[in-house]
């Protein structure tokens, strides 16, 4: 296979490591694309683990690397992360570009079906499979991989590993988007991006995903009881209910006093990161 | 004394402490200002001691506690972190907006004395009277109180610091401009705000003030050796023959790799931060 190229486009050395950004030609994506990764310092001697981590809503690569302050446990664990962005870039679709939860920045972590967008929004792939390849010809990778998110990211993280069992070895999520096809984020994503098929839609959802019995991996779940998002568009408790009815594992923490943004995902990212660090490590 | 009015903007807990962001009107400054503080939980059950961070060129109160992952540790040794802003804000003096090292976000925390930005550019009054008298009143502080900042913030700070004999129980700085009337960015900005008075500059130049040796207090400062503006304009060798010459105490940390960004701040935050806590929390 030929190699595809990238270009670094800044390296931070952090915590003994590197914090990098590089962009690339995406062709699922047809444009091109910028991620971050962070290497612990142990990749400059071996093959490490790695993190993905799905952002939320107007996010692009760089908001997790800058502000959830994960390197230093990264960095002793000896594990790599890596930040996609959140959307297809550098395009101008019709209304692409007029709202914060459809078009750029909100991509939902979704292949589109439906005209304009499916020329350009096929997130999950390029999240699943195109950028996974990419990254293991540049990167030393040991092809253990984990993955967790965001809001936005949160739901794209459970659908990911929902989705493809034995695919990551663990999953996390900070307050995720848990039954899109019900909330307005999700109704109002989905129905551009997919159109009327409500089948469809459900391929995209945790909780129908859950009920669907493909994969019965264990979900640890981060939500703050102040986030202004909770009831109406996250639905931990749907959640909760889905995996109660289908005994799927799920741990679900509820931090009061924390809201939704980065400075609750750094107050609980050190607790995720050991999570899935024995999994990542696990002889 | 009357009650000086504060607002509260946002508040985001953090590590069981929180993150709050206030306006206020600024006497001194003679504009309204925005602070960020960060209050650990020990701060709801007893009085705490205080770090001040004076911030670097383009900041605002902001960065430094998005970035810096500081509150961790400092939640958990139980002591408070105040973030002003770098410059007077809302105001439109002839060029003030055009430069990056200069004007707004670039107030270099002296008192200017040329029109027109002695009307508003106070900062070195502001952060060393104004802000810790509204603050003591707001805030369940103890008294003991420390300063440390990052650039043109690292020197602002060595400068609060070696003027005020006693003042701060310690002192620090990352990547700090350490002799600024001798560098482009200090000779930019010193000239608009000082003038032609070499005399008045050097009341705002670390290597002056230890050279006038009016405080002895022990220096520590970090420096990445891959910084962009090591040579031209931060002058660490400067302070380090001006304190060897001197007989002033100085550790001064060279970083290998590690440049000018809040990642390399993030790298070396809590060794400052247990610096710090050693002094603020001795009987």
């Amino acid at each position: 296979m030929a190699q595809h190229a990238i270009e670094r486009v800044s390296a931070n050395k952090s915590f003994g490591g590197w914090v990098s950004r590089f962009t690339h030609y995406s062709e699922v994506l047809d444009c091109d694309m910028t991620f971050g990764i962070y290497l612990p310092p142990q990749a400059e001697e071996e093959r490490v683990p790695l993190l993905w981590w799905l952002s939320g809503l107007t996010c692009t690569d760089e908001n997790f690397m800058q502000k959830a302050g994960a390197q230093k446990l990264a960095a002793e664990l000896g594990i790599a992360i890596i930040c996609p962005d959140t959307s297809p870039r550098g395009t101008d679709l019709p209304g692409e570009h007029e709202r914060f939860d459809f078009g750029s920045g909100a991509g939902f972590y979704v292949n589109a079906t439906r005209e304009p967008w499916s020329r350009h929004y096929r997130m999950y792939d390029y999240v699943t499979r195109e950028l996974p390849e990419l990254i293991r010809e540049h990167f030393p990778l040991n092809g253990r991989e984990a993955i967790s998110g965001h809001s936005m990211g949160g739901h794209g993280a459970l659908v990911c590993a929902l989705r493809q069992p034995g695919r990551y070895v663990s999953v996390s999520a900070f307050s995720p988007v848990c039954h899109p096809v019900n909330c307005p984020w999700g109704e109002q994503a989905f129905s551009h991006y997919l159109g009327d098929d409500r089948a469809l839609w459900a391929e995209y959802d945790a909780c129908a995903l859950i009920r669907a019995g493909t994969s019965r991996q264990p979900l640890l779940v981060e939500q703050g009881e102040d986030d202004n998002f909770l009831d109406e568009q996250l639905q931990p408790g749907e959640l909760e209910r889905t995996c109660q009815e289908c005994d799927h594992e799920l741990t679900l923490n509820y931090r009061p006093g924390y809201d939704h943004s980065y400075f609750f995902v750094a107050s609980f990212i050190d607790d995720h990161l050991r999570y899935h660090a024995r999994y990542l490590q696990a002889e």
